[in-house]
């Protein structure tokens, strides 16, 4: 992604060096004269606990060596789950995940963040943000097909699935889901008998531990369904739980590649190109 | 050592709960309430990248809270080595860490700090800090013993091991150490001859690779000494290298508890106990 990137946008691939030390530390080398350039640093925030802190030392050495401006692309963008406190006492990550990043940044540009509870990255970023749309990706990957039924696992995704349907002309229906824990859902399905001879394609944004999909994929099942697919945007796959889908019966699992994966079918590189320009020239403008 | 040193300190020990979502993000919640009170958090710094977003969480959270002030015990310090650019374009990620962590504490205690080319932690943390000496607890275990030699791997360590040498009233030799790499070090030692039915104790402030002290053993044994210790403040032991110590013909490693290790043998809890007190006396001071 960053070398079709650099292509595409005219940029120069920087050269960096990381290693990690015996101890476990980072080491960092930035190999590319950075000053007064704009910088974009692209990275993976997947299971993000051990990338953050290199990530820090990257943005901070590149804003020390007097670049003119350091933007994240983020394809996936982390802690944006606890968006609120559940039980007292619980620390708000994505805020705290937020204000840290916030001030290491000039701008974000990211795909599908999870905005449940925050209507926009604005209510906790303080810096630019540009977000990209996933769900016309996937639609254009639905269009190529015929007698597809799209199933959207809970009500969260009501709205995003609509979209994707009527963008790629394919019935859908939304199921409910009941979370007993990080592991534990109970998804259920409405009545499926009219799409009997339909391929189901489990849409999600976010595909994590899998166990939706998992317990989708049994209720699919259990009406009947014959031909099941899996489509998310962000396929972090938890503890290998993507082999555990295919053998469950899937018949195609498709990410984006906003997350490096082998079912990454569907490539988001263009959609990154006009947002990043639009926040370098806003940056110039800003500054 | 947060039990010992609650119970030593009339603390109260603060509970909290943390786990790992599957999406490998960090769950955290403080269960004792902590506002107006003053927080003092006790944090493993050893391989350092994924332990220290979930400590940033703890350490903004009990602020979010109202604590009263919020100081941070790191028994051992991390990223205090790259204290220079040895190359262009290398992250100076002392400063960087530095500079992130002084953000989030009103005070910082710690052992043994790699001071190389800084003279003070205050040239890179600008909250009050307060240093533990390990010498004095290395120079009592040794005081127990008899017809021992100290055994400093290289110049760095000469005045550290000297004093060591005095306060435990032990003869002490310097080696020299050339490092090639990671684990591809050097060490060469001067004549032993008149030391030949001691003990050699070699002693290091960190023992990280463990590379140094492998390679003293094996200067040590040419040199025909038959009895070998090792000690030192920091036991990080990267990827099991202390059973390989142990099987280059150690008969004993002893360490202190400021990293858990099997080879804890000396408690710095005590030592921790003022200068804790100290800080928050001072913030008090100044608040």
């Amino acid at each position: 992604m960053a070398l079709s990137l650099c292509e595409k946008m005219a940029f120069e691939q920087g050269k960096t060096h990381s290693r990690l030390f015996p101890d476990g530390e980072t080491y960092l080398r930035i190999d590319t004269p950075v000053q007064n350039r704009h910088c974009v640093v692209l990275a993976d925030l997947s299971h993000p606990d051990d990338k953050y802190l290199p990530l820090v030392f990257l943005l901070a050495t590149l804003r020390e060596f007097g670049a003119a401006s350091v933007g994240l692309v983020a394809p996936y963008l982390s802690y944006m789950r606890q968006d609120r406190r559940f039980i007292e006492g619980e620390a708000l990550t994505s805020r705290i995940f937020a204000r840290l990043l916030s001030a290491q940044i000039d701008w974000l540009v990211t795909v599908d963040p999870h905005l449940h509870r925050y209507h926009s990255l604005n209510e906790i970023y303080s810096v630019p943000t540009r977000v990209v749309q996933g769900a016309p990706l996937l639609a254009d990957w639905l269009k190529g097909q015929t007698n597809l039924l799209l199933v959207g696992p809970d009500a969260e995704s009501e709205q995003w699935l609509a979209e994707i349907a009527a963008l790629s002309g394919h019935p859908f229906v939304i199921g409910s889901k009941t979370r007993h824990g990080d592991r534990d859902v109970v998804v259920t399905l409405p009545d499926l008998t009219r799409f009997y001879h339909h391929v189901a394609v489990i849409i999600d944004d976010v595909i994590s531990s899998g166990q939706t999909i998992l317990k989708c994929i049994s209720a699919l099942r259990l009406k009947g369904i014959q031909g099941i697919k899996c489509a998310g945007v962000h396929g972090i796959f938890a503890d290998g739980i993507d082999a555990q889908l295919m053998s469950a019966g899937l018949d195609e699992l498709v990410t984006t590649n906003t997350i490096v994966h082998r079912s990454n079918a569907l490539d988001i590189t263009d959609l990154l190109i006009s947002p990043i320009g639009e926040c370098i020239r806003l940056h110039e403008t800003l500054a």
